[in-house]
């Protein structure tokens, strides 16, 4: 069993309820419920958080040293400018995927670059609330390997 | 009767104390006496909110799609470069008019690009507390012509 | 009583005949016939020009040290170019006030900056014809504020 | 037929007299004479403006709304800088062709980049004062392709 | 059943005979024969096409357009500079996922911006061979909702 | 008679089938048969050549050199990034005019700027399929003045 | 006595638990122990206050207004982004230092400009946890200058 | 004798008269007159114009075409950034020299860089009214050396 | 005995008959035939490739894998903008020396920098059909190198 | 006993001559004598040396192989261009800690990039004549660390 | 009498030996010799030095500390990168102008900074060797002027 | 006999002794014992020149005046910044060859770029002490063919 902590960030828990052209119509709390179904078929526990606050990201991210083997985050705006979130992930070395419900590839120049990138493992953006359950797989499948090879 | 949330952002809660060259002499609670009273005179009923954290001021904003017509933010130095912000008032899409006591133009480079203004209705900046009393009818109007229109 | 030199710059003379989506419907005569009742209630005596020439632009500029006491200016695209307009405004230390009917802030990336705004009291874009009322009201003020300190 | 508008920006009326080595060697006057002529056969009536100052240039952009269909512009340097002439071709939206005697893109880098381009239906660069018979030739197709399809 | 073309670019025809930090231990054809399998469990028919040309894989995007309904694209270098591409993608408009195996925004500045991303779904980066699988993933999903919402 | 080679770059063989508000809806053998005819008004005999490579449009070029007296070059994407290209149509020195359909200064930024245009005679951007017509007549005029000149 | 507030940004409560090589291998609070007894020995009462968040450090900087006469300021990866910390520092104008374990200036470019400098008196960067010492002895002495010279 | 054209561009009609600091206490009248008696001296005969308007300082440029020798041009803020008045320069081929009471390199950014230097003899600025005569000189130097040299 | 494959890019068939200012003037064939005889002096095998296809160079470095010790590789304007080309450089891992005829950092600036360069052993710029030769005594002292140390 | 250079560069043997407000009132002789004595207290024994030649820089840092254990060094204004000074630092591996009076991060842009950090230990800067006695600490420091742990 | 020392730079020792078309074909001691004959005309006492090392040059200012009241300068190319040369202009605030033969302005893009300029009285740059002549006169004047008004 | 002037910059006297991965091994005068034999078999006497200082580089440069045909030039970090060593080699017209021991163009970005090589026959980079050789070859080569076509 690997313990997953899925974060989100600013203005994620308006998800659902507001530009449903970019971010789909369903609510956080549905995805997340969606979500740990999936998680239940893959063998991963999932545990969610959301702030909008760039400390409580890096709180939650330190607190997945005690027990998470996974972290699945979507960091919101924070993606493109939040070095401290970034070095975060860097200290605490468990392994995190990020995910983007838009294609932030073909968004504004401002979203093209992630500074969270160059500390995880991988990144899955555009695919609305799938890219949480393809970036799941990553996590999980990730964790098989890293299990068989050790 | 519209309703108007004022968020002030970062160290504005030192106004009046500190540095009165750029910000007057008058402490931030005294220009929210000062500044309900016109309101008042408006038709417009304000309520006032203050924080040094990024996360709260995105909270704010998210709490304006309860019941506010509009808001009226001064979000100092997160004008920016928080684009966590930006992506809080294009989610609520309640009117933001962006207010600044200094004129932001006029002082360093990096205070001359406002990341919040492609998502707010306009921009005022540099007449000191007067400038809030000109967001305010600048909401006010804009309130009318839409009730109008409509 | 405050004189006040009203200044429009090129293009503006077509107000109200074209593009209504980004600056109204009213012509720019209508505009400064409503503009002068305002002014009157406000204790300003105001006198207009409008040019769509640069070299002009800066002669009303100078002709503004004869007996105005504030510039209210809309420089349209001279705004972001101009720094004979600039050099202009600063030689002859008439506080002026920079307007925008459109909120440059959020249109194309070379109208984000003013080169106009370092010599400017400030900065009001974004409200339609009631930008230059804004303006007029923070003129007359900051008027009124010296006149009270000298 | 068709009434076009030929402009010529700053420095062109010194065509023929100077620098034949990017412009030829005729004179403004006898490149018109010769247009006009082409312009006759081609069912076009021609009324020509030449001017150093790009507030004229404006002005003349503006006439061009009353009764012209088309307007052929060669802004001479003012194409790489002039924002104000830019926003008098959007005010107008009479269909304008930008041409170019000398190839502008084989050039100084400074007049590689149009700023009049983006509200302009094309650009001719390169051919002496054929280009001014080739806009001549893309304005009436364009406005024959235009009636046809109305 | 979903017919897609799996397109593989410049230099990963040697995938598991090279560099194996960044591309993994198998060969592309292992790959392949593993992915068609996977393929079969989601419903879709899979052909494979690998070029180091960009015009070889201009004309396979072409050739999509006759009976795919996606495509599955890893053009390697390319990702990065090739507008030809890009344009290929655009003009067929069959739904494109881009997949890396690499994290490519956490390798060389030059690998963090993908020229293609704005004409794409979008983009999974980082998970080895994994990726792909992702990417089918992605394209069956975009294409069950489209047939659903249709 | 002045014979010249019409060259077509990437995608441009899709012209016609897919864009018609980019490209129109003449396919490119229509466009080519129809400047064919032209061609013969202007004494022109013309061949043509499509590929989607950056090597082949080289070799075409160079094939240029035999028998040819002009090169009419849509490079399509290519014309923004081919230095190979360029160094192709230096090397042969075969007057050379570029052509596009759409305006393409205008469009995206990186579309702004030509690297073949310091190599080319003149450039025609933005009358669809006219472009073509106008860039025969460009180069057969071009033709006629050298031989008169020699 | 001067009394000084030392103040640690984000993952800095993570020392000594993760990345030895950039931090060392003491606990933050281990550090803080020993510094105090340095600071004993200078005459100086520390208090401690460690945050992830920007609002929060922003918070502390406005309570060091009331006893403090030196901030000791590691702002971890907020040193180069926070204008919002910046703001906080020039507003309370109490003498700050700015203290990093690592060399920021070796590290990646990003880490090389500091955005808190304009308003520090000075730097410390790349002595491990001495840094915090240099940096004390830097205040203290700034402080007995300032006295002997009042 | 060798005539030469004074010209002064925009807002040096205000010297004397505002900004001492930067330009002096004499107005622009004045040290026309006493220019006129130096260049007596030094055997030239000199006409003044002074305009606010780039296209009347180009006409002003072409109109030096008939009987100058020489250009003495203080271009005030079209120095930075008027193509126009660089292509007059350079299309009547009049030496031209740049003169500038104050030190350009001295102050802004934007005044560093001279779009005229190209087309110019040489350059002079700092040096007050001082400067004129210095420009004064160095022209009717390089007048005496090419009717010596021809 | 080494084996080595020559490889030319763009543009370089026509060496000899084009542009000898740059390039020279006897022919690839020519300078191939002198360059193998100089390899057998060296004990050096040569066999030779060129190509103006980007693809094609990638398929013949591929190929160099098979049994090559060295590739002396003229990529000519491929050189600039390449990774396809480099990344295949970097796959094969067969030490590979760089050459131009030409002084590409002598000449325009997008010849300055090579994409090639961080994956090559060396580069030979400037010496004409001797740069070859150099780089083919460069080729062989390495491999001579290598197998004394082995 | 540890034995340190000290090494001052240009302009810096005219301190306390000049320019107190940036860099005090002692001169550079004053203040190694009192360095000297805080040496003694430290266990340090110092030697001094002072050039504004860039080669004499490099040439004193190849000296400090001999029989120094640590470099002190203020490079003035080569700290911001000397690539040769980085390169000699690097050369020796001598430990170098890099110390300015002033804090060059507060001052003129270019003087906010040091080129020598990436191969120094650390930098201190901003304590006026106090930096070098941190900056001494800082080597003694880290020369007892390497001691204990050797 | 005003005594002033004449510094020149790198390569400068070779004028009239070199590059006639730039620099003019007089030596550097016969420019020397008749800008002294000038200099008495003047009432000033000249000094002459010559160095291509940039530490010399520094000294070279130091020593103008003792008894010089200007500094004529032509630094050649440390004009352009040389802060050690500016801080030493700086440090002895003796009145510097900077002087260069050729247009600096005119020539290559490295040449059109000085970063000398900020701290110099003025720049005179195009006129060959009565560049230096006039920067004679602009000191002596600026002395007289200085004199006068103390 | 043609003679040639070998220079090395700055930190290449401690050739062999120190960071043999980039330099290899041999000391700086067993390469050039090695070189002079070398260059007895080429019909060329060398000289040797090394200095750290930029000023005596140019010196250097100026005497190869005298009696040398050739430069052979390493001039180390100089290379990317000193304009002084390109206008001394611009000023002698001696050819002059650029070489260097490690590939410059695969180190950091600031080694990419030489100012000195628009003034340099070419450029040799990457092959240790190897580079002296081809570079010497390379002048007695160029030196062959001039006195040949001569």
């Amino acid at each position: 069993m690997i313990k997953i902590m899925v974060i989100n960030g600013p203005n994620l828990n308006l998800t659902g309820k507001r530009e449903p052209g970019h971010y789909g119509s369903e609510t956080l709390d549905e995805i997340n419920i969606w979500l740990q179904k999936q998680g239940e078929a893959l063998g991963a526990e999932l545990t969610f958080f959301q702030s909008n606050s760039e400390g409580e990201i890096c709180d939650a991210i330190h607190s997945a040293l005690q027990d998470c083997q996974g972290i699945l985050l979507n960091a919101g705006a924070y993606t493109h400018y939040s070095y401290a979130i970034r070095d975060a992930i860097a200290a605490v070395s468990v392994p995190c995927v990020e995910v983007h419900m838009s294609n932030i590839h073909a968004r504004e120049p401002f979203r093209h670059e992630s500074v969270l990138a160059p500390v995880c493992v991988g990144q899955i953006s555009g695919f609305g609330k799938h890219s949480y359950i393809l970036g799941l797989q990553a996590l999980t499948e990730n964790y098989r390997v890293k299990m068989q090879s050790s």
